[in-house]
């Protein structure tokens, strides 16, 4: 899932994204909440309306940016009390209020309000941080229960400001008309929990089997790629998938590599979302076939080879290095635009091929499994 | 024609660039000459294939640059020595080094280099500027018939990096295969010159006849849009259109406002360059059929219409003004995407509009006329 932090993929259209087969983007809470805030995008109509975005949406519970973003935050059992980023002013979150924020925006996931846990976290920090987050996952589910229906989006079609018709049909998200097939609850907002726990195996299943007894529509493994060495996000990862139900989502938060994202899909991971592919094009890295290259680099001053010999975005099929790296260099906005086209394009490949391989062996004969 | 400056109209994709029916753009030989170098550029095949442009493209001589960029310039009868705005280096322009820079970059068609006289001008610095100017015009043409055929691009055909095909059919440019019934001159690099001659219109005059008698393959009436009043502009514009020919180009530099490329345009003047559509855009003004708007008021906080409601561009069809006052807000790059692909739909919609009534004026039979 690419990362909408403020309501937009940082240099990319929609049309875009909708042209590289993108089917989910990810909106940040905290962000949104602060600018323009969230009252004001219900309002509008929810943040599918806000954005023209027709697609599926998520949006995280703002928690990860509230600690990350907040040396001065103060965490009491009732919630968290941080400064805005942007002007200083004083604000509380609490995980009604985090679930009644998600609720405005509207997205077609929200999640419940947790603490990540940060690494390192000896066993009595892990064990304070989990019994929070499982008190707040209790109340966010309560109070996403009773409030659901409030999405400004209930019922309604989306309709584009001009009239116009959403330029591809609709993957999921607001408004859908529900048909008798449909699983019931695609036509209404879902709410995942996220499973903590910091690098303990043992509270990881404690974690996850309460979230799983509370019922949720599907389930996150949070507290990842937050400094630990990869073999620990890999283990947490393996010993915490086979306690989540196979039929609903499972969701790796803030993950990673185009190998990790490749490795935990064939795992059984179903979504993971990572700012790495955008934010990395913006700073000059380019995900290949190749491997990592950096745009930057003078040996790409005059190279008319395209970014990645075997990729067949757009980017590839039309610039070249040169081009790319004099975008770059003369500090041009289309650089971030183009070096982020390809990087999506190169992590929804992976994603792409990963899905059709599973595909083919559930497709072929048991004799040949 | 909208301004590419460093091989890039700002922020926009050469792909939606031909999508809004862009024909040709401009880059300026300052900029490009700088960095990422001409001969750089030449060794890639020239500025189509560097940017992948396979359209028509012009380039200026650098000589507005040079002038407006550099306090420092020194002028003498042979050229301009400057010193870099990225570095401090030092470099010196005469009319043959412009040219040959432009033949590297290798654009459709070069300029003449000339002085752009300031506004206000008194009448022996006008005369003066203008003395140097007409020097310089036949000076860069006679080096332009040198040396025209050292483009990079000379018989060769337009491929883009990855072995793909343009998108859109050529419409001029390089390596075009020459067919029987084309203008022979469509296949080759073209030079225009440029009228100066401050607020004076015999100067003007006296310039116009010269360059003709010169026989250039387009012409430019220049130093407009200096700061004069726009009653001069017109004045200059209506006095100096008619001496040049009708069957040739005839091309107003760095103009305008909408309702000011519309009158030029009726007034007969083909060819049209100004940053105003894209600059303004990247600052939040929007030029729309109700007139500008600043899209960073707090009025449109919550405007769910579009941009301009008469308008049918991509922009118009999908965001709200609520949306692109937020991407403005929160400094989003797609801020500038947006707000330029609208200002460039509106601008390139006016002289759609104004070309078929021209069109449909000649088609009438002559009693209606």
């Amino acid at each position: 899932m690419p990362v909408g932090t403020q309501g937009t993929v940082k240099a990319v259209p929609q049309e875009t994204l909708e042209s590289l087969g993108v089917q989910i983007i990810l909106g940040n809470t905290y962000h949104l909440y602060l600018r323009p805030g969230h009252e004001a995008i219900r309002r509008i109509g929810g943040l599918h309306k806000f954005i023209s975005w027709p697609h599926a949406l998520l949006t995280d519970s703002g928690g990860f940016q509230v600690f990350s973003l907040n040396e001065l935050r103060k965490v009491t059992d009732d919630g968290v009390r941080f400064r805005s980023h942007l002007d200083g002013s004083s604000h509380f979150f609490t995980p009604e209020h985090s679930i009644d924020v998600q609720i405005a925006l509207g997205a077609d996931i929200c999640m419940a309000f947790d603490e990540c846990t940060e690494y390192p976290a000896d066993r009595p920090r892990a064990e304070e941080s989990l019994r929070l987050t499982m008190a707040w996952a209790r109340r966010s589910l309560d109070h996403f229960h009773a409030h659901s229906h409030e999405v400004p989006w209930h019922e309604q079609e989306f309709l584009p400001p001009n009239g116009g018709v959403p330029p591809v049909p609709r993957i999921g998200g607001p408004g859908r008309p529900r048909t008798s097939t449909d699983d019931p609850s695609a036509s209404r907002m879902q709410c995942f929990g996220i499973v903590q726990g910091g690098m303990y195996t043992d509270l990881r299943r404690q974690c996850a089997e309460r979230l799983v007894e509370m019922d949720f529509d599907g389930y996150a493994i949070g507290g990842l790629s937050v400094g630990e060495p990869r073999e620990l996000t890999l283990e947490m990862i393996a010993e915490t998938l086979p306690l989540l139900p196979r039929d609903k989502p499972r969701y790796v938060m803030g993950v990673g590599y185009p190998d990790e994202i490749e490795q935990y899909a064939r795992m059984g991971v179903d979504m993971m979302d990572c700012v790495l592919p955008t934010r990395a094009a913006r700073h000059g890295l380019l995900f290949t076939s190749e491997g990592r290259l950096n745009i930057k680099n003078k040996q790409y001053a005059e190279d008319k080879g395209p970014p990645d010999p075997a990729c067949d975005c757009m980017v590839c099929r039309r610039y070249s290095r040169a081009y790319l790296r004099h975008l770059m260099q003369s500090s041009e906005a289309l650089s971030g635009t183009l070096n982020t086209i390809h990087n999506l394009a190169f992590y929804l490949g992976i994603m792409r091929r990963v899905r059709d391989a599973l595909q083919s062996e559930r497709a072929a004969p048991v004799l040949d499994r």
